[in-house]
């Protein structure tokens, strides 16, 4: 069985897309998706009120209410039948957010365990046959093919093939 | 630099160490160490109070006030000037113990990051070129060399280059 390696936040889990909408609701002004190219969708919101979403992403249950990725339940369901499947996620910098995501893993994708999670800091160490991942930082070093997750922060990044969606990621693995 | 992974539970802290001395303080009863080698130290304890341990190891702040394992610090102190560590922990299993280990770790081992901790369910994914675990089932798939830390659960074990403590592991590592 082909081991497939999930990242979680921006492929099956919307932190950003929650962050926008609370934002948007509590002050209102424009998000400028060509900041956040750099990498980081933090640097799209308005310098002003960056420290104040780096705060929120820092706090206990950000993590455990978070809207699920379109067609994710399902496709990873399929995907979990024929290959070995781990989610990993960069999470130790955001100590509030381990058990969240543990939770919240389970809660939307029941057919998972808890050995199917991994949470690092790095993810210089994971070894598999494929990869998922929206940070080219954490597929630079992987060893087994590399996709590119679609995100408004990666659209310059051409060195892996990008999935757009879980319903193209079908189409690729299964 | 080579990259050498460590296990935290019976290598680095202590939860059997801790566990026997509350329970002997709690209840008096006598540990059975030649049960242990099933490969969980819970099997050593009376079986009428396996139940109570297994709670105990699930409670929040247990995983956070564990002693550290003799000369530890120091050793892996230096080892961090010369090898790429990762402390690789099984932790998934237990919810509450994530961030309690995060913190446990930066606190007595203020030379790593947050970047150098991984918590998982199982360790099949993991790769470096040395592993240091008291469980057979987490060396069993490792790429690298495999060295078995000594613990009671663990002495029939024959398969692996054994290190008793962390001076014999600073001896052959340093």
């Amino acid at each position: 069985m082909e081991r497939i390696i999930i990242d979680m936040d921006e492929v099956i889990a919307d932190p950003m897309g929650e962050m926008i909408n609370w934002y948007k609701e509590h002050y209102g002004l424009d998000i400028d998706y060509t900041k956040m190219t750099s990498g980081s969708w933090v640097k799209g919101f308005p310098e002003q009120h960056q420290q104040l979403v780096r705060e929120r992403l820092m706090s206990p249950g950000f993590f455990r209410n978070l809207p699920v990725m379109p067609d994710s339940t399902e496709v990873l369901g399929e995907l979990n039948k024929v290959y070995e499947v781990f989610i990993v996620s960069a999470a130790t910098e955001f100590p509030n957010s381990l058990k969240d995501k543990l939770d919240w893993l389970l809660q939307h994708f029941p057919f998972f365990t808890w050995r199917q999670l991994v949470l690092c800091g790095d993810k210089r160490m994971i070894s598999g046959d494929h990869m998922i991942d929206d940070h080219p930082r954490n597929l630079v070093h992987f060893p087994g093919r590399k996709y590119l997750y679609h995100s408004p922060h990666n659209i310059t990044v051409t060195d892996y093939q990008r999935l757009h969606n879980w319903k193209e990621a079908a189409s690729v693995f299964l």
